[in-house]
């Protein structure tokens, strides 16, 4: 007997198209959806391909999980929270202010209710989501001015995406997310916006910021671990072999690891050209990181309110923070706080 | 023209075997190595098949390496460090004492020289290797009495194994390398040895520790990131269809985010049980952690005088170590400090 026909039959040629969120200059997020590529494509022997697009080549960024749902392409590599406007659940899926850092993230999408829960969400919504790719905790930004007080904060006018806008809007900025990325520099440099966030060293380098605004700010409690989501549309995906699927789950798994690390290595190199630049590294005080986490529970509280679908998930994630931030307190942090100190000494 | 008999051949059926160095009972360490198997099965259509054995099934737990080497299985899901008398350069592979964490080693090990550099040196052993796992930062440890200043350390009989030994050695603690698993908790409960270390909460509360030894200490500053690693007989890898490498390469990266997102749901339940059970938890003081980390780094030296290949790794990572834990100290750890003080407050 022949069993060719088969194996064949598991093995049908797919092109796929993906469009990407960002542009190819952003290589290391931009890079996620080439991992995906070309991992899918070595599993598959070739045979299942999927052509990667950077924001605008074929569907504008943020519009590339509407091309997803409505099927004009069968995937984006974007930030779910970038659709937040549409239903503040999607915010979740990549990172709420003061949500989960890349770690616990990925313990909440992977063992934890996150994958399950998001795509019980995404389904309604004609998507099939996995994590590929997280930034890390990234930078709180550039700012003209120092920042004390909260006083200092209140009437600046700050480049700030998504919910975080919101959050910050109830101490008094003035968020601008109208602005766009090839105009940052210029709003900054003229004073247009008095601050804005991007993302970390080693992308905001590019962008070179620390010429027009000198101080840069930590933490960004808005993104503690920013998830870049694979979207794929539902139909498409439920039609896949399951070869297929489980190809492109693991080449989602190899990137969203291989992003971070990536991140992880250029990102201490970055930040130390920027500081040669003249940048000047302040933290948020604690008054003020205290102020925007009472205002962003306070909006978690009131969306709940209103969305079953936002509060059942965020509910789940919030009772396994809570968790994870105990037991984080004790190995991990104490031997970073540690390893930290020898680095400060010039002893590593 | 029929395409099937070339498409065919990119799928051959393989049976491999993969030796754990873990028993099942060990579920999340073990596990690993099931989900290596079932998502190259799944990605192969079932073509390439992995049965996996517990320690001791096929081949003794400490015999992995060597037996993968030999050709006896093709492939082992263990620990590099538990050849280190083989070659200190083995222990790189996994973690030495204040090494990098879980994160820091991913962004090494994908992004930086690791997985390069350690298979130079796995290649000669006739291996190849991949992460397939993570534990995180381990606990320090079981202890009978308290341990307050280094003196209390003197004499002290501890259960510790590998290079740790050696270090732990240089500041007084007598290392005991030869009880068996199964015999740990008896032994500590006689008192035949003062101390043991395992692995964390979730692993350590099916042993039962805090039955016989009261104080439960932290971080095992000698396992900050403890990777698990896929070891494959170099010769049987190279004669992979290189759909089958892809394969392989993608679900060792499943399974080591997989991993380390399981203990990172487990640990926190279990460190409740392992509490109300009446163990007290205990950091390490910070002479005893220096102290510590002095008799290390001199280690480190002695060997990489004699031992190029060591001296060569050892050197890479402690280059990407100094610069990693000077950017981790800016985000990352404001973030996470923040969120453990809202933890602490039960604000979260």
């Amino acid at each position: 007997t022949l069993a060719a026909p088969a194996i064949a039959q598991e093995n049908p040629k797919i092109t796929w198209r993906m469009t990407s969120s960002f542009p190819k200059t952003l290589d290391t997020i931009y890079g996620g959806a080439d991992d995906i590529a070309s991992h899918v494509s070595s599993a598959t022997g070739g045979n299942f391909t999927i052509q990667t697009f950077e924001a605008g080549e074929i569907i504008p960024g943020l519009q590339a999980a509407d091309a997803v749902s409505a099927g004009t392409v069968e995937a984006a590599h974007t930030c779910s929270y970038y659709f937040w406007n549409k239903d503040p659940t999607y915010a979740i899926g990549t990172t709420i202010p003061f949500g989960l850092n890349a770690r616990l993230s990925n313990a909440w999408f992977y063992q934890g209710d996150g994958n399950t829960l998001m795509n019980e969400f995404y389904a309604t919504q004609g998507l099939y989501g996995l994590p590929a790719g997280n930034t890390g905790v990234q930078m709180g930004g550039w700012f003209r001015k120092e920042i004390n007080t909260l006083d200092d904060l209140k009437g600046l006018k700050m480049r700030i995406s998504g919910l975080a806008g919101s959050v910050i809007a109830k101490i008094g900025v003035v968020p601008q997310q109208d602005i766009a990325t090839a105009d940052l520099y210029s709003a900054l440099d003229k004073g247009v916006i008095d601050a804005c966030e991007w993302v970390g060293p080693y992308d905001d380098l590019k962008l070179g910021f620390q010429k027009v605004a000198k101080f840069y700010y930590y933490p960004g409690w808005w993104e503690g671990g920013t998830v870049i989501h694979a979207f794929f549309n539902l139909d498409k995906w439920n039609g896949l072999p399951k070869n297929y699927q489980a190809a492109l789950t693991d080449a989602c798994a190899f990137a969203n690891t291989n992003m971070l690390a990536k991140y992880d290595v250029k990102n201490p190199q970055a930040l130390k050209e920027i500081v040669a630049d003249g940048a000047t590294l302040r933290p948020f005080s604690q008054e003020i990181m205290e102020a925007c986490f009472q205002a962003a529970t306070g909006i978690y509280a009131d969306i709940s309110k209103s969305n079953a679908s936002f509060k059942k998930i965020y509910d789940n994630q919030v009772a396994y923070k809570k968790d994870a931030y105990l037991w984080m307190q004790l190995s991990e942090y104490t031997f970073d706080t540690f390893m930290m100190i020898q680095q400060r000494a010039g002893k590593l």
